[in-house]
């Protein structure tokens, strides 16, 4: 924990506004060590001498203090007067507790239009980023959800008091101001702002509410980490070594994954997590625009199941009633059923709860799944072309409409930009078979991979394929049978493989999926075979037995997507509040 | 059950087809009548006779066998060498098991197209809703979702030979067949089809997949449903008597509802299913999209929570690795934490979780939660203005673009037009006491409503408000303070009631909502009034004590909104898969 250091930005709210003339340093504050101990012992000349001169001292000390107390005390009349006949009074201070009790219907301003206003006042809520007060002006920092803009409070006759400039001094980091001021152009870049071309003149400030304690300051969880995976495969408070700024700079802590989640509330205002949970509803919402383009509907299957199903991945358990249900693992099963229902292209997107004791980099209970479901004509690759299109598209779009939030990430997050295949060549698609080959030739022993790939491999093989194909995305299409759940449709010439593919982003899987079988004889065999008893799933099986086309689909994971795209380095950084096996608050 | 009835459109895979020649009944079966008992008696003059009359009976039946036989079998081999010669071989049969083995890539047409391909050759998949093969011809309503058409297979020399009218003929409902076929304009509407101005001639016919049973057939599950709350407040098995048809005729019964939902994938099949989840895509997508254009930012909150916290309503317990959480009741708290974290407008659309052991019409144990929360400039109805103006917003899109899903639930679940205020007067506003005085000059005791009002009341209110205001859709504001959560702000002026909202469609409530606390001091205070211990909500309490702005939001049930608006009388319609306390699967 670094408070010491996280705190300096933060000014306690008790704390009483300091005098600006202070005594003079060092006299004083010498005379406050205690006299040197002596007892009844005549006094020598030398004492003598010292002791006389240190009842001048003394003396000297006294009339000083009469004279500060007497400064004091005017300094304190002229400003109680001052406050009196303050003619700014009603441009600062603590606004009361907002019950609704007025609507003035003010037009409130965003900073991002700041820009456009140049000459205009306005008014706006906005936090103090940080606040830098000199003898003459205040510089505020003020943030708004992505953007930061400089804020000036000075004296100046009949417009901002000295009371009203002393009171606007002291106001904290993460406090919620009202500002009214007028939008200057900036005379130089205001490098420390997002929005640095203008800044405001500040004619009225009234605090709307402030924090009682900050954990760390917005400045140091801001700080650029280093690149690399880091923090990767460590539980989160096992990264201790890790918090040094890149320049070695003990005073430039970089805020730890474990506090930060500890007090999310305060991590998530950094304009770093602004930008990347825009990016997250980006994500979705291009999903779905894709999707609804293309005929699908959107579904919400329940979370809560009667049976623990589908895989062997560990099930979470809830007591029902007088009995129990299971978390759905994934909505597999009920988008299959809605396909058997006659849906035809369906998606959903909602949380899939997996009690793994993980703690690596890329896993959480809980997590949001981008599920799709479709009917297929011919062959399972309608349906890895269609969720191809999707990445493209998807990617694109942020590219063309999300930059802006993409450098935001990147400051904090340095990382090469994200590259793929757009041209006629398309995406890059190989085989299970293939990929083996890809290993081998790189060193690889064959029998450590023909069977299933870790994620060692997997990443040894996506930076093959950057090198060879200077890309980071890709699918693997027709994996091992073995490695696949058991409605997998299997491949119909070589039974060791399946009509199944991965896709991948900078060497980590993000969506698996492929052929699942439609005829019920043909499932049930299949699960006898994978140890599953077809009787125990008997209402997924219905589906089946009531006549279901030939359908394969894929689910996507919407924050492994995120992390890899913008390179977070773990899971838990494009998770609004993650919850892992020792995480369940905030 | 009603299986004799509902499975009347159904053909066993397994049944042969039946011979075109009967033997003509009467004589054949009365001689399969087992002799009259006799003994060793010597034989009277009339039993003689009757004996010899048996014999030429035994005799003629013999010879009328015989040569039923060879006819028989002169029709087997006719048959046989037909279908050796079948210059039709090629087009109808049962595909093979689609594992991906080809990729012809033919494109596939759809029916909604259909009306716009008069003269052209089609290339379709459906599904048999009901086949009804004559002598010459097979007819065939095709299904695809909400659309269906009419089929006709035919013998025609050259295109359809005996044998391929033969087995088509025999397809059962419910199976999914490829056909192909020229669209030709419809002598008359088959005003059995959706699409009724056109039909298909079947060229081809093949089959995709088939049920192995039925449970009831489409047309029964189709039929239009009594209007009126027939099912409200029973438990889903309690309806036994409501299951006549309205002209009385036994044969043509509704399904229940029980076994639509054991059956549901069955049950969403039909045409007004396809419709009523189509509207339900819809609403959500208009809620984002709406949302979006107001500067929202979705987020996801977790399911998962380490406290059972808000409410006094019961909440699901988990077996969370070596203790346990709870699952959300709603998204209440992490919402307001994005507010606190500076998302400034947040919603989330997830499930949310109820363990409330109650069988009403309206209440499931898992919904679908649309939520919303947003920071306060002035007053708190900006938030409630905003509501309203996203259901307008859903009200219009709905009736605008869906208005062909709205006619065909209409079809099953008539009900009048849903009505709203749309002109410059704006959605009927009344506060809470406005409410209790209209129920009190309708004669109801004001004691009985001057605190809370249940359901019973707030219905009644629904037909005042209809008859004196011809609306639907109205807000009730300013609430009682007690009936509210902790989290309420409570009226700046009168201690009894408190800035809060309820939405309410046809006299039932969709949406509830409020300004919140965001004052910790004073959170706190509430709080403790209500029974709640601030410290049991530690994480919940830092997202004030860390400096929140005013804010407000509200929270709308999906699945009410969709009953409600189209009149379908149980949530459970408007689930796919609904879950109660008796009721976790399908």
């Amino acid at each position: 924990m670094h408070l010491p250091s996280v705190l300096k930005g933060h000014k306690d709210k008790e704390e009483e506004p300091k005098d600006e003339q202070k005594a003079p340093s060092g006299s004083a504050e010498q005379s406050q060590q205690p006299a040197q101990e002596g007892g009844d012992q005549p006094l020598s000349k030398s004492a003598l001498k010292k002791k006389a001169k240190e009842e001048e001292k003394a003396r000297l000390k006294a009339e000083k203090e009469a004279k500060v107390a007497a400064e004091r005390k005017a300094a304190a009349d002229a400003r109680e007067q001052e406050e009196a006949n303050d003619f700014a009074k009603q441009f600062y201070g603590k606004v009361p507790l907002n019950r609704s009790q007025d609507r003035p219907r003010r037009k409130h301003d965003v900073l991002v239009d700041l820009p456009s206003k140049v000459g205009e006042t306005v008014l706006l809520r906005a936090r103090i980023q940080t606040s830098r007060p000199t003898a003459k002006n205040c510089f505020f920092l003020l943030r708004q959800k992505i953007d930061t803009v400089q804020a000036i409070l000075s004296v100046k006759p009949e417009k901002v008091s000295k009371p009203m400039f002393k009171w606007g001094s002291q106001l904290g980091s993460e406090s919620i101001v009202l500002v009214e001021g007028v939008v200057e152009k900036a005379l130089e870049e205001v490098k420390s702002a997002t929005i640095g071309n203008v800044e405001i003149q500040i004619t009225q400030i009234h605090l709307v509410a402030e924090p009682e304690k900050l954990y760390f300051s917005l400045e140091d969880a801001s700080r650029p980490e280093k690149p690399g995976g880091e923090d990767e495969d460590k539980p989160e408070n096992e990264e201790e070594e890790k918090q040094d700024g890149e320049d070695g700079d003990k005073t430039r802590n970089n805020v730890l994954l474990k506090t930060r989640l500890d007090h999310r509330i305060l991590d998530l205002r950094t304009t770093t997590n602004q930008a990347i949970f825009k990016l997250q509803a980006a994500i979705s919402d291009l999903f779905r625009e894709f999707l609804n383009s293309q005929g699908f509907t959107e579904i919400h299957s329940p979370k809560l199941q009667g049976a623990a199903t589908e895989s062997g991945a560990s099930v979470f358990k809830v007591s029902y009633f007088k009995g129990q249900a299971f978390l759905a693992q994934s909505p597999q099963l009920a988008k299959q059923m809605a396909i058997a229902a006659d849906f035809e292209r369906v998606y959903e997107i909602g949380p899939v709860f997996r009690a793994e004791n993980s703690f690596t980099h890329r896993h959480l209970t809980e997590f949001m799944g981008l599920d799709l479901e479709m009917v297929i004509e011919e062959h399972y690759h309608e349906v890895m072309e269609l969720l191809d299109q999707l990445f493209l598209f998807i990617f694109r779009s942020l590219k063309d409409k999300f930059s802006k939030e993409i450098e935001t990430v990147g400051t904090q997050f340095p990382c090469e930009e994200f590259k793929w295949r757009d041209g006629e060549e398309g995406t890059l698609k190989i085989s299970y078979s293939q990929a083996v080959d890809l290993l081998v030739e790189d060193g690889v022993d064959r029998a450590e991979v023909i069977d299933d790939m870790d994620t060692t491999n997997e990443k040894r093989l996506g930076r093959i394929i950057k090198q060879k194909y200077d890309t980071d995305y890709y699918i693997i299409d027709k994996f091992p049978l073995e490695v696949r759940p058991f409605y997998t449709m299997p491949d119909p010439n070589n039974p060791k493989f399946c009509n199944a593919y991965d896709f991948f982003i900078r060497g980590e899987e993000v969506l698996s999926g492929g052929q699942r079988i439609h005829d019920p004889v043909f499932l049930a065999e299949q699960m006898t075979k994978k140890g599953v008893d077809p009787e125990s799933m008997s209402g997924y099986m219905e589906a089946f037995k009531l006549g279901c086309p030939p359908h394969g689909g894929g689910g996507i994971g919407l924050e492994r997507v995120l992390m890899l795209y913008l390179k977070l380095n773990n899971i838990r950084r494009a998770t609004l509040f993650p919850r892992d096996p020792n995480r369940l608050t905030p």
